[in-house]
């Protein structure tokens, strides 16, 4: 393995997923919901499997989809993207990620990111030769937040681009406009890209609205959109995301993501086309059913005994463990599979700084009612 | 886009697929076949979607898939792969490639590669920050070749990996066991790392058997071995590939691919697994389908007046286009279908050298014969 990688070793979802197999503990882990997408949208992939559609697509992907995106981005966010040139579609919202790094940062560039962050972001700036910085989010009234001068501080000369994820996992977060104008006015002061992590785009909670960052003023110019179909249409296996971004960037990105998988399946690029015309309103169905989950979560890890950050958006609630008697999340998780049969997401391997996040731990809550109650059963036997 | 990737514009392939659907030309470029695979194996994939298989896989890839990889590899070349451990999925054959190169060449490493090549390895030698080291194949009774000599003159103090693709794609040359043994010998006396492209594996004609260069003495714990289901199940958009190598090699492999993509899309590899134990008999009858299309490309290119080179595998038939007057393969590529409405790859842009492949245009005959007997009758125009 070459040495700008050797500080990654297997991914904590793959570790803790297989943990979970072995033990056949209930897995709030890795973020995968239990519960397929929307049935009209499973029968469209399925059309398109019998239907002659299972050859190479376009590298920039079907216009099919590329059009949906381009309707969905302008109905939502008011976004005009062309969809010849500025939509690329990808595999899953990873590639997208992997692929604008590895395009836009040289060697020795510097990348900011709030950390916890999802495992790929810094294996892909190492990848790439350049470096991370990162800027810690962190608890001020019952949400996780950043430092506007910790984060101008982190931007130096070599500073090239800003990787934003919200609404954040693992934090739960989902920035606030003003939260979003700091990092966009610092983005057209330092002339930065940012890159935006946007796949729970849908899924937020008690009205949050989910602001893109293209929107704020002078930032569609500079920011690569990123999104995907696995967290908003409960198709996490399909691995199908997408960028918009204006066609210089789009060129870049897609240079190098030719060559990393050249195309994304082409059945499912129908199938999710379908989903961003017609199956909305079953997105609305799922958020709100995630938000009674997320309630189920938060009262019965309260009941047992955690301290627990109650999200306004995506699929996770982060737990500080320290009430519990525990230090370390990352020896808990190992032993929780033995002390109470439930897996989940040691938050310290998403710092640059572990030791910032020692005494937190993730759980999901995309799962089944009568799952979320069992695995909150098990775990009150910790406390 | 970052300067190392810059001598790379649009695949040869999406610009000459775009120019086709554009001109409304027959496509014989890009190496898809326009009838799908067995319909058994259609029907896998449509019952995962059903059957609640959507989402994340483990992240080396299903048991169910790796499982069917190794039998395959046993039954066939007598080859020995733990599925757990030893094998890994990825998005197709290309990132198989891209994750084996990023994680196994460091900055100034050198790999050689047999020109022509798929584009795609002159790009990942070029993101690793690693040096191509080309070794020509040359027609030499019909068939191309290389010069042993050649070969180990290219082996140098740098030299970390060779890239060994049999069948050839595009020069169509199976290698023999003579040639493998020469690249063996290098292998072994240098301690390279080989890195086999074998997605033909299946289609080769006129009985010349595929010999895995890892069956050679000394060679499987070297190897990482790439195949997938696109050529030999024509699913060519199901994206789905594979690595066989020591538990070593697939680590750090592995390490890279799951930042890259995370896993591949889960369905596909319930019905690729199903494909490898019971449709490789179908698999035969598109082989001696494909080598009666090779015959029937060979004898019409043949009488349109170009020179052409017989392939022993692959989809793919290479021609010299100066018995007709032409000197540039991508001058003529470009204006095909205007002077004949037919798209075709010119193969110079598979050369380090470009010079050394101007006048060779490669055909696909992976097309129903009525498409491939009207694009002879159209190319029949040029002489
Ligand atoms: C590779 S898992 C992708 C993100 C996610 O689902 C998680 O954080 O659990
Ligand atoms: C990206 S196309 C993959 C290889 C192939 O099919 C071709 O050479 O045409």
């Amino acid at each position: 393995l070459v040495a700008r990688m050797r500080a990654f070793g297997t991914t904590i979802f793959a570790e803790m997923s297989a943990l979970a197999l072995r033990t056949g503990s209930i897995n709030l882990g890795q973020g995968f919901p239990d519960t397929d997408g929307p049935p009209a949208m499973l029968e469209r992939a399925i059309e398109a499997v019998r239907g002659g559609r299972n050859q190479y697509p376009p590298g920039p992907g079907l216009p099919e989809l590329r059009e949906a995106v381009s309707e969905h981005r302008k109905d939502h966010y008011g976004l005009l993207y062309d969809p010849d040139g500025e939509i690329l579609v990808t595999v899953g919202a990873t590639e997208a990620i992997a692929a604008s790094i590895l395009a836009l940062c040289e060697p020795g560039d510097e990348v900011i990111a709030f950390e916890p962050y999802y495992d790929s972001y810094a294996a892909s700036v190492a990848l790439a030769g350049a470096v991370l910085r990162p800027v810690t989010l962190r608890p001020a009234e019952g949400r996780f937040t950043f430092d506007p001068a910790e984060l101008r501080a982190a931007a130096g000369p070599r500073t090239r681009a800003i990787l934003v994820n919200s609404p954040h996992n693992p934090a739960g977060t989902v920035f606030t406009r003003e939260e979003l104008s700091v990092i966009a006015g610092l983005c057209v002061e330092r002339d930065l890209i940012a890159i935006t992590d946007e796949v729970y785009e849908h899924l937020t909670f008690d009205g949050a609205p989910h602001i893109p960052l293209a929107t704020l003023p002078e930032m569609r110019e500079r920011t690569v959109m990123i999104s995907s179909a696995g967290k908003t249409f409960s198709v996490t296996g399909w691995k199908t995301g997408w960028i918009c971004a204006p066609r210089p960037l789009v060129r870049a990105v897609q240079t190098v993501k030719q060559f990393l998988t050249f195309t994304a399946s082409a059945p499912w690029q129908l199938a999710v086309a379908y989903g961003l015309r017609h199956e909305l309103d079953w997105v609305s169905g799922l958020r709100d059913g995630l938000q009674a989950k997320r309630d189920r979560l938060t009262a019965g890890l309260t009941a047992a005994g955690f301290d627990v950050y109650r999200p306004a958006g995506t699929y996770f609630v982060q737990t500080d463990i320290r009430p519990l008697g525990f230090t370390d999340g990352l020896a808990l998780t190992r032993e929780l599979p033995d002390l109470a049969g439930v897996v989940a997401i040691p938050t310290q391997v998403f710092y640059a700084h572990p030791e910032r996040g020692r005494h937190f731990v993730r759980f999901a809550f995309c799962k089944r009612d009568e799952v979320i109650d069992e695995a909150v059963a098990r775990l009150a036997r910790l406390g």
